[in-house]
């Protein structure tokens, strides 16, 4: 990842059935009153399979079964479904998401040993498995381009689905990349990601899927936070069906694999700001990039306790440049500083330099934050550490979400 | 600490005045508009002192002055400004916290060596020195019995004042304990503490009081959350005058020093439990206990991450019973966890069992949650682990309170 931003591949529309090989769909099985609820993801093939789980030690049975699952390293379908996270379930949770396991099997054609399964959605409550025997093959007969419907499926909080694709030329042939993710509550850095699924027509085999995969959910999902929570169910899996026609990438030194990271990881971060931007209650977007610090941990000590610090959420709501509560954040972090080095830029404007604040520059900054994203940039002044994450702020509208009904 | 709750001593009305030998004042300077914003407990004689300061590196002038003050363990006078925390304020800053111990020193008639200086408020806005020239002595005319006065003026954002006392009979003697605090953000524990400041009239050595303290302050100020932040200015005192008349506590094993330790544990938890009600916004006092945990030190993980989590402070706003959050928070916080062994009640009301949600309770769980105040006990049913400690919900009037105007 020494490749600059500036080349980074770019991200446009599209979704997990842009990439060659890749079949899917979305639709309404009654988990939820009305909206879609149950997503399915088909490859043509056994398809070489990576997958990042939550760090949560409370992990939902479909979390289990897909973590057995994925060792196999391949995997041909992948079965989603929303409003019921199948958590706190217990023995009969997990024969529940084995369940939808072989239902899919059936439904798709294809060896339950390839299925892994993904639920988000309320905890603690048994799933209607009913209105899953009807509603996974029902769903299945409308496998095809609908990577778009398999998107709006997979969405609880969500305010509107996040999608995206990269393409970029490997071996002299195109190779695209797709991908969804849900929000937008219990996100939180250090876990794997939220719900997310990644397809690609690239040709690789599992462990390097694995290892690509994991780099960019460190330098994405894992960068953001809406709340601090993690939760019991977060998923992310990559397929790769290899339908490009490429020479298989051979390992991490083949030329390619630089080239197909960069694109992976510019498409998890595209989802990541997703999230954020869709966090619950959220009006802004706030991009945290720290400087200097004496290492590359103490960048991201420091970046993530302003990421989830409370104080500077809700001062970003309130448009405030209230870079005190922005030093607290740093100075809890455990990171090195010496508050006489602290420069703080907040939408450009520099609102502190050499530790010391510039109050003629608070209304410039205060009028930098009426933006829908903003950069809040801290540079320590010690070293060379940097490190770059996204949150968004908290307002009355979060509140209101979460102290809602169970349903 | 292995006495019983049930002989704790009563928490009674009273103040930092309350003990034998000390002095108080409260008065307006000028630092806030209108409201009283000085503050200065005064001891008949150079008194035993001990304190606790914050552990965030970002430390403000009057902490960095007072660190240096202590290590005499011996102080006389105390003066404490709110409206301007005096942090984030450089070399100036560190003059104007000096020129603050002068000035007492002066009003009061001690010696510069037994002052101590402590601020709180706005970060990164030089004190208004003028204010204080004319204030300190202003204010120094009024000393009396006037801690109730006092704990008015280090007020900042709290909604009441926060004041009590304890008195318990040591070799004979009554001995009172007498404190104050103010809230009511930027709480969290693992550091010192808020503001609070604490006097008796018992006889004891600088060392054993410091001990005395710092075993206090970890069983109520450091098990307490309003907002996950920490401050820069987080200061506790204690002033030991030796009024009582009793022979004086000769150590740890003295013992009258578990009387006082039980005294002081008592006075600082109802000061603590004080500051969470007043909380920024907050509606309710949630009282987490943790049981059957592996460790003591699983315990306080599994409780300080319910204690913080943003999901389950706002599904108690809202009166939800929400089980989920509370065992997903637990899952993140470190601490070994079987889902199949745990049991969660909602004020009294056990909602999972074995790590099986019991529906049929929820409805009386959340109105049991209607109260002002209630616990959410959880045993983890792996060992007898065990950790106290109080937090308060999460409102839109704390979002409102936090996201407004810098001043």
């Amino acid at each position: 990842m020494s490749r600059q931003a500036g080349v980074r591949p770019a991200v446009t529309a599209g979704s997990v059935t842009t990439p060659g090989g890749v079949r899917a769909a979305g639709g309404h099985c009654g988990i939820k009153a009305a909206r879609p609820d149950l997503a399915l993801v088909v490859t043509e093939a056994p398809a070489p399979a990576a997958a990042c789980f939550t760090t949560n030690r409370v992990q939902a049975a479909p979390v289990q079964v897909s973590r057995g699952q994925i060792r196999s390293g391949r995997a041909q379908a992948v079965v989603i479904n929303s409003g019921n996270a199948n958590a706190c379930t217990g023995e009969a949770g997990l024969r529940d998401a084995w369940e939808m396991v072989d239902l899919t099997a059936r439904a798709v054609g294809v060896s339950r040993d390839l299925v892994l399964v993904a639920s988000t959605g309320v905890i603690g409550v048994p799933l209607p498995m009913e209105a899953l025997r009807r509603g996974i093959p029902a769903v299945a007969t409308s496998l095809g381009p609908y990577g778009e419907a398999a998107a709006e499926a997979i969405l609880t909080t969500d305010a509107f689905p996040k999608t995206g694709a990269v393409e970029v030329e490997v071996g002299g042939r195109p190779v695209r990349l797709g991908g969804m993710a849900k929000g937008a509550g219990m996100i939180h850095p250090r876990m794997a990601t939220t719900l997310s699924m990644v397809t690609t027509d690239a040709a690789l085999e599992p462990a390097l899927a694995q290892r690509a995969l994991s780099q960019s959910v460190a330098r994405s999902f894992n960068r953001v936070s809406v709340d601090g929570d993690t939760s019991t169910n977060d998923t992310i899996v990559l397929l790769a069906t290899g339908a490009a026609g490429h020479p298989p990438l051979r390992g991490a030194a083949d030329p390619g694999f630089d080239l197909f990271q960069e694109a992976l990881t510019a498409l998890t971060e595209h989802l990541a700001r997703l999230l954020v931007r869709d966090g619950e209650g959220a009006t802004k977007l706030i991009e945290i990039a720290v400087t200097g610090a004496a290492t590359e941990e103490d960048a991201a000590r420091a970046g993530e306790a302003i990421l989830t610090s409370p104080l500077v959420k809700t001062a970003c709501y309130g448009m405030e440049p209230n870079w005190g509560r922005i030093l607290a954040a740093v100075g809890r972090s455990g990171a090195e500083v010496d508050p006489a080095r602290v420069a703080v830029a907040i939408g450009g404007v520099q609102v502190v330099a050499a530790g010391v604040g510039r109050r003629e520059r608070l209304a410039a900054a205060s009028a930098a934050m009426r933006a829908a994203e903003f950069i809040i940039a801290v540079d320590l002044g010690l070293g060379s550490g940097a490190w770059t994450g996204w949150t968004c702020d908290l307002t009355e509208a979060y509140v209101r979400l979460n102290s809602g009904s169970l349903t």
